[in-house]
């Protein structure tokens, strides 16, 4: 590492091992079938290199086949699929048998490791397949270095609206790749200003440069489009998909642009939705849309990535009818086989908007005749700002294991985004990735978990939440154990945690408006953006029932019925299904209005519980990470407090039901 | 008026009038006793000329004394005082005396409004001596352009970091002065960045001709001071007022400000308030900061004005013990008599912040050995942007006839701040203006009827709101006695329908936080700035009595009791100074709680009204003061509705108690 980077290496440290038991395996090394001038292999060879020699101070070497203790080949085997790699020990030779590649590199990542964790490479007998075809990362970096909720510093993408390409282009490139990812948006899908210039000259060649970094990486460039760019950029005074001038200048433009940028993957487009103009203005449906779009960049082998967050966001507050929840649905269900071979449409975790609970939205599994693509989000919104620790990865295993029923056997979210139910290869999973220009890239040291474990879970998702915390804490922390339990200790419920002070069973919001971050019971409930309790003196909660805005009847049987029935209804959801009464008993024998108090008491004690977790582990580990997070955990502290003490007093004020424990409410 | 201008002249037209009974006045003017070269006196016979030239189309001159019909001359008569004039007419001939050239100034743009009013110079007999010895606007404008709480565009006074002098410095003058303004803060009281920096060589130049212009029409020219200068300008490591480095370094920069700008009157300053820096950092009092700046300019004949908005900013929502409302009191109470001469403390109306409705600061009157000022705010910061019509005289008039009850005979906040009470000469009245580089100055055109209003209101407190609104219509808008009628109807109760849209009987608040337009009843309820209106599901309103936070006995007898007791406090104030049962009963017999449903309708209804009335007027008034108007009207429809609905339905909630009139509440 040289020294004038001032950033951290995450879990690519390649800092000496105690461990020097897989040494043996790196004695001599023997490339095969690959071509050693592709960028992607030399990169995977330097990657080898530099971290063997990093954590076992060997030299490693190409050496003669019969001298050859490390074999990389490449492989017709029919096991090994686009991406995939099979890692096997026999005899203290360790074989990569990779198809192409990209296969290859993966393979590199998974030596360094388990080099790095500790383990050991014997009897090493692995076939990875990646589960989803596209794993991408969202960064919603503005041009201006800005990043919309963004809490980790500014864009490293984008200074004073110059696209930046440094050494951090690459570090960043070998991160994503290491854990899997394949395709990556750099800038904000709210295009604006400057961003809007990116498909034109005055960018084209550093836009060029970083996606022949990527590419070297295996990783496909995307960028935001604005649909509106015919008028912006064209000067013609429509963006009308079924325009002749309009599909005129986009194929000119999609021309010029995939002739500039050769590892151009396609474009991600937000329409229609938040103000962004979309084809909806013209009278056109998604459909038409996307498909123009899609049509065109077809030739290049490009795709388009359409998401589904389109909602009203000027709604009524007055109007219990109208049901932000149902919008998503309701915009995209009718179209379903109308979207063309490379159009996807990329769907947010829940109908909402990444609360810390939501149920699935019913588009996913849905529809069932359109590429579709999970969205989910690392950049704490919602969750904590990275000031608070939030592991997500265990919300995002429910997400994946939700049966949908809309197809028998292959019905989860995993099987509709891998492909396996529509048999469909355009399809995958998108996160908004939560980093920025801090030294740490993610705010909070412990966020990178998040950073790291979607791509895991992305690219395997049969991964435990556990399993891929595990890595993490020994790649970049310790590979002490007592450090791991204890940060699993502190991690693993993290997300309960921060339910439990927070908003209560599915309701959501209740977050100061705009930043998001800090309690506010009423700040969204007398809004226009759809985000209601409905608290009143007697209960809480949204009707969306067949009797209330119907949205429970966008999903299959049985969830429809059962999520309908106040009854059957999972009780971490009730509030986003139910208007129920303060007195009403839960399963767990308790009231509601109690279950309110007693989870929001908890919640801060937990987060004092991990307070004095973390304490523990001073002089174990480094010390920057040690006292960043621990000032960081007093920050999560105070929040907890006034999440606390505001949602009790809020309620209780509301209900005039005292807490059975007589504590403190306001 | 050149073709350059692009903002209007607001009350100095000097359009053509049809009555032109006053013209005889005007063939022969003699000025007898002031110098002609002074600039005052230059300003005056310059704006007497081209008023009445744009007026009655005369071209007024010089004439010999026994061909005069307008004299004005100085006089030693005793009955006028400084500023003050005597205006006469006897036999044809007009006579204005003044003490001084101000005097003079004012008593021309007197004689200019009773021609622009067209009403008749013929009997005229009036003495009028100003009330109030210092009559100040403040700005919040700020270096770089923005103006704090502004809502009529940008500073007129600074771009970019720099200070502009133009013929817009010119205008400004001319109106202020011709309501007798004679104190102008050019800057914002939060002194932050450059605008530390305006007691510079950086500045001086631009500032001293602003402040020369400020000169010839009497107006005393201030700057906010940043009271960190010695740290941030003078590279010391201390502000603390009894350090003699800070003392010396403050004596050799003063020396110099007021050698760079000749009609420098002194500072406005505002320490240890909402993260201002001031003495309490040094562990010193409120007196010690304003002592030692004002020893310092006493040679220079300047003044200290002092702001008394010191408060915690920082409460815990969870503490019912600390008040806010105490905080002025507490803090500046037991100095009283510590003051010097030359600093005056500027004393807020309210002890919160400008509410539509507050009790008036137990602060004045309080004092009764220190230099006071009452603090107004024209820019309509609470109340209603500027978008929403709030003639704001009628609250300014219930301030100044308050009786606080400090001296018999002599005790109304009129009788303080004029300097009655005190025998004092460093007293008067401030208001923090509500202009900006709009073309109409004022964001909302009537709104410039508080920019007049003010000025006219604190040179003779004994006008009526209604007075000094008819004058306005007069001067800018028309002189149809039905269109003045119209927008009377208007206007005059329009405080009054903004109190019964918004926040109830006085608790304020309740408002968007930090935008502080539009309703969110609980947006300041769980924060920091002691500002809570502890509703629960019986009642509302903080216990401020002596039971409570003990503020009401900050106040003389028997304004204390009268406070303290729910019976006998005024039902508008009633939830500032008592928590209060939904089902209590006003004086009008209604429960709380349906008054509060029946304001929020009727305030609605009454916008409804304004807005045909205005509608009325479309062809009798200028259209683009009619058009712009309409829109602001209908923003403010639907922000009334918005409040209306929010604390109707908010309460309903909370109390479960139903309107008796079964209208909508959601």
């Amino acid at each position: 590492m040289s020294q004038e980077k001032n950033w951290t290496q995450l879990w690519l440290k390649y800092e000496p091992k105690k461990e020097q038991g897989n040494a043996s395996f790196f004695t001599g090394l023997v490339w095969k079938g690959f071509d050693h001038e592709n960028a992607i292999i030399k990169n995977a060879q330097k990657e080898l290199i530099n971290g063997i020699q990093g954590m076992l101070g060997i030299a490693l070497a190409c050496k003669e086949e019969d001298k050859a203790t490390l074999i990389i080949e490449k492989s017709e085997d029919a096991q090994i699929k686009e991406d995939g790699y099979l890692l096997k020990e026999v005899d203290g030779t360790l074989t990569l048998s990779a198809r192409d590649e990209k296969g290859a590199l993966y393979g590199v990542f998974h030596i360094l490791r388990v080099v790095a964790m500790e383990k050991s490479l014997k009897g090493m007998d692995a076939l990875v397949n990646p589960d989803n075809p596209l794993r991408m990362y969202n960064h919603w970096d503005n041009m201006d270095g800005s990043i919309e909720r963004g809490y980790s510093g500014n864009s490293f993408f984008f200074v004073n609206n110059e696209v930046v390409v440094d050494e951090r282009t690459v570090d960043y490139a070998r991160f994503v790749a290491s854990i899997g990812i394949n395709g990556v948006v750099i800038n904000n899908v709210n295009v604006k200003n400057c961003a809007t210039w990116l498909i034109t000259d005055r960018y084209f060649e550093k836009v060029a440069q970083m996606a022949e970094i990527f590419a070297g990486y295996g990783i496909k460039f995307f960028l935001s489009l604005n649909y509106a760019a015919t008028i912006e950029l064209g000067g013609l005074d429509s963006a009308d998909p079924l325009d002749e001038g309009v599909i005129a200048w986009w194929k000119e433009k999609m021309a010029e642009v995939f002739a500039k940028i050769p590892n151009l993957g396609g474009f991600l487009v937000k329409a229609d939705s938040e103000g962004r103009p979309g084809p909806f203005t013209y009278g056109r449906t998604q459909a038409d849309g996307a498909n123009m779009l899609a049509d065109i960049v077809k030739p290049y082998g490009g795709i388009i990535i359409w998401r589904c967050f389109v909602y009203n966001c000027t709604q009524d507050w007055r109007d219990y009818k109208t049901d932000r929840a149902r919008a998503g649905y309701d915009s995209f269900i009718q179209m379903d086989g109308d979207y063309h071979e490379n159009v996807i449409l990329q769907i947010k975790n829940g109908p909402m908007d990444f609360q810390i609970r939501e149920p699935i939205s019913p588009l996913l599994g849905g529809l069932k005749k359109t590429n579709q693509m999970l969205e989910v989000q690392l950049a704490q919104e919602y969750t904590g700002h990275q000031i608070d620790v939030c592991y997500l990865i265990p919300m995002f295993k429910e997400v994946l294991d939700f049966h949908t029923y809309c197809k028998k056997g292959a019905d989860t979210v995993a099987d509709v985004i891998s492909g396996r139910t529509l048999g469909n290869k355009n399809a995958g999973i998108a996160a908004v990735i939560n980093t920025g220009n801090d030294a740490n890239w993610t705010g909070n040291d412990l966020a990178a978990a998040n950073f790291y474990g979607f791509g895991r879970l992305g690219f395997t998702t049969s991964l435990s939440a556990e399993e891929i915390l595990e890595e993490w804490i020994r790649l970049s922390i310790s590979t002490d154990e007592n450090v791991i339990d204890t940060i699993k200790g502190i991690m693993l419920p993290s997300r309960a945690t921060y339910e439990k002070y927070t908003s209560p069973l599915g309701i959501g919001w209740m977050v100061t408006p705009n930043i998001h971050y800090g309690c506010s019971v009423d700040g969204y409930e007398y809004s226009c953006w759809g985000t209601y309790h409905r608290a009143d003196h007697l209960g809480i909660g949204v009707d969306r029932t067949d009797k209330g805005t119907g949205y429970a009847q966008q999903y299959y049987e049985p969830n429809a019925s059962m999520y309908n029935n106040m009854e059957t209804c999972p009780e971490e959801l009730l509030l986003f299904f139910h208007h129920v009464p303060y007195t009403y008993v839960l399963k767990t024998g308790k009231t509601l209005i109690q279950h309110i108090y007693d989870t929001h008491f908890e919640g801060v004690e937990e987060v004092e519980q991990m307070i004095a977790a973390w304490d523990s582990l001073e002089g174990k580990i480094s010390a920057d990470t040690f006292n960043l997070v621990k000032v960081r955990f007093g920050r999560q502290l105070y929040n907890a407090k006034e999440w606390r003490d505001q949602v009790n007093s809020y309620f209780f004020r509301k209900s005039g039901i005292a807490d059975e424990k007589g504590r403190a409410i306001y």
